[in-house]
């Protein structure tokens, strides 16, 4: 029983926004299964800024995606036929599925996969955001690198995305005075009213760096990032003594071919410590970072939103809408 | 016995170099001393890049020198009168003395001087230098912040200043590949040659970024950072995951309207950690490092030179060749 695989294929690099040269649609035949392998199909796909550094060939955490190959994305999948021990016809997993309908797994995709439990009233898609790499970046960023004490201020950009969206609830928590700061009112009333957010900032009022410094009095003491550019700029201005700068991502350069450029002048003379960080690195600890998680959201302690973008064709619209500021908290297309 | 004091006065805020508007000469009688006071002559006045930031009316680590203030400086001085019962006439001192021939040292000023031993055949201005706050930035920039291991790949830049030759001396003294980076090939032969760096660049030769991945074919793991704009962005694209940035100094901006920029890229995808650094935060423990560093400069595992200009009235030309990359090692102004 032959399936027609649909894919998105990297076809040509992109210089900003993507663009019908960049993916381009494939149909293929899925492969008669082999010993070893599993034939999984893909319900959910994540759509996340890190696409756009995999699609450009420049230095980065992982090899960029080649020209041809099919884009590389997180989904969540179910078995649908197993010739693999690990695996079994209804299982769901979550990983690196790629941009496609249907995906083969072999023993050395072992590691980029794992499998889901099926929690009743609870989507799969969770395991591509709070219950997924979202939420892992945001735990072990915030509590790994930012170490955030009772009483300190938490500023977090791209505030109502899938990762700022969590820190900032973890920063509560945590007993923090939280500062959200993101691109319209409608997210800023998001995060401050539903989240519990103590303020929100839209960056595109024009006086928007005054609401920053009013509403962080005592200054800022942990800067998780996510956006670089001008805006991190103008918290960086506002750090207190030894401060700490989550650097987690830098989405304002991700779609120009020079990168955003910020001064390191404050880090000298504030004695800032800014770390580099992916969450790869805390593999070993997902587990714990998923009950913690898990446990969180059942009991109301994380909210969360979905944009669901619904049918494959529409994925590379889909991560455009990342940079143009149009999704709200976590952004999937549904298979 | 009335003395003439001689002062350099802050007259004006600099743009670039120092001008004649910037710093003008005064000169006053020196007052009769009141108990509790301590009369010092200085003999040598240090000469250092954060004399430039201490200039600027914009935030820093102290607070900037006033207009009509006299210019903040460290020196060495010997007491000639006391009526202070911590100083007695003939004692040896060392701290911010301030751009000037004669300084009045009072209780509340105790925290920013300490008294200095007479060593036989050493000269009182290593205690500006080797000895002192560029021996202390060295000793406590690498080891406590950059946490060298034997083995591992050292660059400096501003290699052949106070700071930096003796931040590449440690580094081999603690097992590391050590690179320097310096502006004439002079410089470069004198840190190679003497103080036994591994390979020294001059970042002014057209291929210098070439020269730079030649010299370091496993990458960098440390990065002492005396620069910062162009010369940074470059060493931090030759870093290894997790590598360290200990920022130290970042000269090329200091007499620039607009700090140097640089991108944060290579931090967030090397998850380096980049640390702000200054000795103020580890004055509990000056002691320690001044008896470490003592012992290598004597028993030569620490090389210095001194670049001394003569002449009180020499200073603000003095200044101006830390930006103008004319002096090698510590540069003195000899009162």
């Amino acid at each position: 029983m032959a399936h027609t695989n649909r894919q998105w294929i990297l076809a040509s690099r992109p210089k900003g926004l993507i663009t019908p040269e960049v993916l381009q649609l494939r149909e293929t035949a899925v492969p008669a299964l082999e010993e070893g392998q599993a034939l999984v199909r893909v319900k959910f796909l994540s759509i996340d800024p890190t696409m756009r550094v995999w699609m450009a060939d420049r230095p980065q955490y992982m090899p960029p995606v080649q020209i041809g190959e099919v884009m590389r994305a997180f989904g969540v999948a179910e078995v649908l036929e197993s010739r693999h021990p690990e695996f079994n016809r209804g299982d769901k997993i979550a990983g690196l599925t790629g941009l496609q309908e249907f995906a083969l797994l072999t023993t050395k995709d072992l590691g980029a996969f794992h499998k889901i439990p099926s929690i009743p009233f609870l989507s799969d898609s969770h395991f591509l955001g709070t219950l997924g790499h979202n939420g892992f970046t945001a735990y072990f960023g915030l509590l790994e690198v930012g170490k955030p004490q009772s009483g300190e201020t938490l500023v977090v950009s791209a505030a109502a995305g899938a990762t700022g969206s969590i820190v900032g609830q973890l920063g509560k928590i945590h007993g923090c005075r939280v500062v959200g700061i993101a691109g319209t009112d409608e997210k800023c009333k998001w995060i401050r009213d539903e989240l519990g957010f103590d303020a929100a900032i839209n960056y595109k009022h024009a006086d928007w760096k005054e609401q920053l410094a009013a509403a962080t009095p005592k200054g800022v003491d942990i800067d998780f990032e996510n956006v670089g550019g001008e805006i991190m700029q103008t918290v960086l201005d506002r750090m207190n003594l030894h401060g700490r700068v989550v650097l987690c991502g830098l989405i304002s350069g991700y779609t120009k071919e020079d990168p955003a450029m910020a001064s390191f002048g404050q880090v000298l003379i504030k004695r800032l410590r800014v770390e580099g960080f992916i969450i790869l690195d805390y593999a070993s600890k997902f587990m714990d970072a998923a009950k913690q998680l898990g446990m969180w959201k059942m009991t109301g302690k994380i909210k969360d939103k979905q944009t669901i973008v619904k049918g494959f064709e529409k994925a590379p619209e889909a991560i455009n809408m990342l940079f143009n500021g149009t999704n709200i908290g976590k952004l999937l297309v549904e298979v």
